[in-house]
């Protein structure tokens, strides 16, 4: 999974059925000390009830499907997780206030 | 999801039986304003009815199989859903006219 | 779908039982205006009767197997479709001879 | 599989269902001379026991839902191996200590 | 599939099960001239009986489980062929010795 940072969300009202009534969030890769990397952002579906401004695990591709908000979905990017800290040679790179 | 904005079209006769009668339409990965990024263009099967000129969601890889247009069908690119509004730090970066 | 131009062929005896007697054609993907992008050319199974020097449809990843010629088979890539024409903002980008 | 090194570690408490009680660990690819290539790290569900500073085995996309510990969760990253070492023209590039 | 060639072997005894007796090859990305790409190796599952040095077909993503050496393995590459010759515009470009 991908760390990413929420930046923001997206709103479609033509959209396939499956993706009814999900929450679209924008979100841009980042690195393990919550900077952005320098890539496009996308549209995630929050599967985590994730929020602006959090660093959030994303699952691309298949693996975006396997929850309950997604199953069967046309999706390839889901929120699946909220990061509270992240840890690299034992010093904290990432904490969530 | 990407971010893209539909840019053209696309007309191929001799191809895959379950792609027959599918709407192919060429499609740039977008920023959130709307700016097209430095990519080469590629072809998405189009389930939401969009248009040229339109910001859309494209679903890649398997998930853009999981719509009525595309089930089963050699796809790995479909437009899920047209875009009305992004917003990134509560401000606008893209609205639909 | 990637737009790419047939370039070439492979030959390849020991290979995996459910590619026998595929047509392995060398593909690079092109722009929309039928120019070589610079990437390295890969190898995709033929499944639209395409010949070299065409403008294909490359559908990759699990895609490409949902054609009755790669079902089941250890493909990441096949070609989908012969384009006849593109066509940007109105105009033509390419169109087959 | 990519080669990686294990740099770090995740903690996430809020995340999907299928996902709890799963070693987070942050990986970041390297060479066949255990060198950290010039890419964002990422966050990989260890499903062999590794610990940091190992070089493992990643199994990206689908594949990393084939083990025990990611069946059917939300899963595109798993390290399926420990290195013990790695061999290029003879010589060993790699030894584990 | 992409076309790479053999450069080295990989060994792992902590690793899934399903990866048990499995020969992992390193393998990297080439062109259509038996040149590598300036790309990071990886480790690829030989389904093909591969040797180093060989210039191969490497089956990305799901489609590396289409063998019966890979199948339901946590396994993101393959090698699927061995390439006898490729021709590119009438010339051969690469030729088994």
């Amino acid at each position: 999974m991908i760390i990413a940072r929420v930046i923001g969300s997206a709103v479609s009202t033509a959209k396939c059925e499956r993706l009814r009534a999900r929450k679209l969030l924008i979100v841009q890769e980042a690195t393990a000390r919550n900077e952005l990397v320098d890539k496009a952002p996308f549209v995630a579906v929050d599967a985590a009830g994730a929020g602006e401004g959090e660093l959030v695990l994303v699952s691309l591709g298949s693996g975006g499907r396997y929850t309950e908000l997604t199953d069967q979905a046309p999706v390839d990017a889901a929120i699946v997780g909220i990061l509270d800290s992240l840890e690299i040679g034992g010093a904290n790179t990432f904490e969530k206030h």
